[in-house]
């Protein structure tokens, strides 16, 4: 299950705005095809997303999960980077060509039920028009549950947030170019933090990498996203079951929407020693007077 | 093809950190099923983004031709938003909550040859393995042509664009929740500027403007966008033939290669009175001593 190592970083030669030469350092992308390995032999790919290296069967797995499509850990046999060759070799593993591979499959079990119908719905649009007219929240989030949690925060932890998850960023990137997803406990301590170009990436090999381990419903932990809180992401932490969502930037409407109905706290702008709190505010201990700080 | 107008803020009561109860303002996030109308009659859903309601229109049709599902304006019979009801009356259109509508219904034009295989290769992975191993550049850069124009533009315009489109921004949006995509003219003067929650709308909306009034390619316009540089934004402005693309963030790997390989000048980290410039560097006039500013 340990995903290859891979360059999260490359070097390129850049021209300044006064007129210097330099090297600096970009945020790797490249695409990742994610596939499903049926109990039947066959593999269906079902998204190719533009990623960061690194963590890809917890990026998979995380999707996955986060999307409804898998369940419990118990469901994969196995995950691995594939290197099909075209033509004769086709199907068959190049273990060289692999650890680089743009390409990860997911083997489910024997016995596991797939509803491959839900994969449609997900990942690509029918003629059924799920979303006409005003779109209903409940129509888009499918397979959320509401939040069961008894996790309370004291406003000094949610403070803290952004100063520990630039000393976490700091180790791994220097590109300025990445998102990040972190869990935090309810002391503030950090748990887990994960990086790529794309934030729900970043939030699915956060949720991908709990999954694996069996620590599903997260609901004794805090999410902090580098950027602004997006229906997206909110509707993968109500799967994973994060009662808190603390974002550096703006919530969306939809976002605050969709936290509200499934009881998700939601606290955006965390920086500068402020925040505002969007709904589920009963979680967050606040200081009554403005002395504190 | 006027879009519906829209509100593309909306308002909350929040709780801040000292305590405060206030409005709030937040950028509005729904969904958008882009459908394409065949000439016989059917239609078809190729894509739900989600967006900030306004121009969608033009964000339907910056969509399909940055993805290469349309070539010309004249190819569009109309576009319009559509209010399907369920049931008795499915199919009728009701004006009123057309005007609300989640969903909008690009007609093409008799005679117009689709290659709808094209559209399931963009939108949906099939079981061919199009990103297997190593991702070619091309493989995924379909459609794409090398930029032809002969733009330059001196360093101070560069520096003039952060400041000219935060002027633009502060127009529409208050709540720091909104992508921007702007494109200026080769003296720095500000053509047309577009937000989204979604970076990829926002140009996508900048791009399918200038095509329905038959403007591209864009090869006498610089674009500047409020985010990082993806390989995603590159090859929509790649695609609508623009050939400075600005960005206030940093690039991705992706995005250097991508417009290098086709002659896009890519110029990163616009702000604060420098930039970087990753490709395409005889575009932009530098001045040659440090004095300067």
């Amino acid at each position: 299950m340990k995903a290859a190592q891979a360059v999260s970083q490359s070097e390129v030669f850049v021209r300044t705005s006064d007129g210097r030469e330099i090297d600096d350092r970009l945020a790797v992308e490249e695409p990742l095809e994610i596939r499903i390995g049926l109990p039947d032999g066959t593999h269906k790919a079902v998204s190719i997303t533009m990623r960061t290296p690194g963590d890809d069967g917890e990026l998979a797995a995380g999707f996955l999960f986060s999307e409804g499509i898998i369940t419990s850990p118990d469901q994969i046999k196995q995950i691995r980077h594939c290197g099909l060759k075209i033509g004769a070799n086709k199907g068959t593993l190049d273990r060289a060509s692999a650890l680089n591979s743009n390409t990860i499959r997911l083997d489910l079990n024997d016995g596991i039920d797939l509803d491959l119908k839900r994969l449609e719905r997900n990942f690509y649009t029918t003629s059924s028009c799920g979303v006409c007219g005003k779109a209903s929240i409940e129509a888009l989030a499918t397979g959320v549950k509401r939040i069961e949690s008894e996790l309370t925060i004291d406003d000094d932890v949610v403070h803290s947030l952004p100063q520990k998850l630039r000393e976490a960023q700091s180790v791994f990137e220097t590109t300025g170019g990445l998102h990040a997803s972190a869990l935090f406990n309810a002391d503030g301590t950090l748990d887990i933090v994960r990086e790529d170009v794309g934030r729900h990436n970043a939030l699915d090999k956060v949720i991908g990498t709990k999954f694996m381990t069996n620590e599903t419903p997260l609901s004794d932990k805090m999410l902090l996203v580098s950027g602004r809180a997006s229906f997206e992401l909110v509707q993968k932490a109500l799967m994973a079951g994060i009662p808190v969502l603390a974002a550096v930037g703006a919530p969306s409407s939809l976002a605050v929407e969709l936290a509200n109905e499934f009881g998700m706290t939601l606290i955006g702008f965390v920086r500068d020693e402020r925040f505002n709190i969007y709904c589920g505010g009963q979680r967050v201990g606040l200081t009554t007077t403005a002395v504190h700080h």
